[in-house]
């Protein structure tokens, strides 16, 4: 048990509340007079969750987005966002106020209230975004997958995780792997469209093996991933190949921001067809059976699980 | 122009959605589907906003109180809060939930969610908390006071000032004093009962005297504050005494998380009652007239302004 885990257990005793879903959920559903409120905090720290040397805009635009993926596997229709901000040189707070700026409106999203603080000089700072959605109905949890079921994601997975390999070995190409790390889209009409066709449904943030795992394990069952189901660009076939490994990888860089749900067979058709209106592929990638755990399979042969499935600490 | 404040204009931009109140009010009050939620949240820093001496039982005191002091301010009744912690050692973190239980339990409100973050080794931890509440009606804001108006205190004011002076003398005593910074009490039943009598409210975080110039300012008028009519507790008059310099520093000194409130001379008596039924002092100590800025008076005799009127970026 490490002191976090502890912490965390303590905190979960004070969570007892339905809407708090045992801090087990990507965020709190609390219903009051008939809204259905979806709630998450995310904090980012300087020196652990990005680089003292990254565009301010970029750490705006993710601060603003892993909190809204959050909503979109909640199936939440984002309302506004709260900012607790710790101020650095000018420079930096005023390129990340535009940063802000733009990711705020490409969500079309207003800036409700918050905190800005000081920090003693010289100390890495923490960012913290609370953002607050509605949901126009029953809202997917974690937990609701079940034996039968087939796991979908959507999207292409593994263009961030190569983004990220990509800056940390000093390049800046291909582009567009990049840009899926620095400016992450939160699947919002997926998630508001989805959610009433699915079993359960989240965001992918810690890598799709480690969230699979997350899901069956609050579901109770277990998770089977075929990896050469999974969804890759054409951009990352090109620069990674298409084999075992670069689909392992892949599934265990996180950073994703894509949705992963588990659905009856039945509702199958429906979610091609929604796939087709909204312009989002949604791809089968395995299913839920009796059990627990998670089984990976490659062209129909088991393989065994990679040593490492993802962050453990990301959320 | 601070960096800080020309930060602040550049949120205030995007944050042009009604609810924000311009990001000049207490807390955000959002309308969902005629629900009326009121939002906050605060952050506070290690070394900024508590020493790393101080009992991480009184700082998980001091976050929630804060917050729901600004709910309180609004009127708004807490539904719950949700909490970004920065992980330290682990007897601090086991204290802080502690705590934490200790302040919800309190309050009767549930942890619905939030994040727990790791921080750079021997970093300055930085912790936030979101608190959300609704209000039954009409939620009073920092612009409301009129000329004609009376202006109101709750409770005694000064008290926690004093003990932030004792604690800082290294003494604990008298013991009332030093619970008054420690263990602040939200006004929430104060708050929730007077939104329907009064003109304007907020919460007294910074000092009496800069918050009610906040008022005057956001109400374009005048405040009027009569020093000799500020309600101190015996135990800070027993300390302290109660003349001009004491009442001075009573009203500056901040910390009080009392409520103001401005109020139409003809509500007097519904206030009194309600001040009587609930157990919690209302005293008038002045009044709002044409102009702006603040006026102070002791005993009759026009008085000048202190050079310091609170903390300037307590909020």
């Amino acid at each position: 048990v490490t002191s976090e885990s502890e912490f965390i257990g303590a905190l979960r005793a004070l969570a007892s509340h339905p809407a708090a879903r045992d801090l087990a959920d990507d965020a709190a559903v609390l219903e009051v007079g008939g809204v259905i409120l979806v709630l998450t905090h995310d904090m980012i720290v300087e020196g652990v969750h990005y680089l003292p040397g990254d565009p301010p805009e970029d750490v705006a635009w993710k601060l603003v987005a892993v909190n809204l993926s959050d909503l979109a596997g909640k199936g939440a229709r984002p309302l506004g966002v709260l900012l607790g901000y710790a101020l650095g040189d000018d420079g930096w707070d005023r390129a990340f106020a535009e940063g802000l700026g733009t990711v705020l409106g490409a969500f079309d999203l207003p800036l409700l209230g918050g905190d800005t603080v000081a920090m003693p000089a010289g100390a890495p700072r923490a960012l913290g975004l609370t953002a607050i959605g509605s949901a126009a109905g029953p809202v997917p949890a974690r937990s609701g997958a079940r034996p039968g079921n087939q796991l979908w994601v959507s999207g292409t997975i593994g263009d961030a995780g190569a983004g990220l390999a990509l800056l940390r070995s000093g390049a800046a190409e291909p582009a567009g792997l990049v840009e899926r790390y620095r400016n992450p889209r939160p699947r919002l009409e997926g998630g508001e469209r989805l959610a009433g066709l699915v079993a359960s449904m989240m965001d992918v943030s810690d890598g799709l093996l480690i969230d699979a795992g997350r899901m069956a394990a609050a579901s109770g069952c277990r998770a089977r991933i075929e990896i050469d189901a999974l969804p890759l660009s054409e951009t990352l076939l090109a620069w990674a190949g298409g084999g075992r490994t670069a689909r392992l990888n892949a599934a265990t860089a996180g950073d994703d921001y894509e949705l992963l749900f588990a659905a009856p067979r039945e509702s199958s058709s429906k979610i091609l067809a929604l796939a087709e209106e909204i312009g989002l592929p949604f791809s089968p990638i395995g299913g839920f059976e009796a059990g627990g755990g998670l089984a990976l399979s490659d062209r129909g042969d088991p393989i065994p699980l990679p040593d490492r499935l993802g962050f453990e600490h990301g959320r």
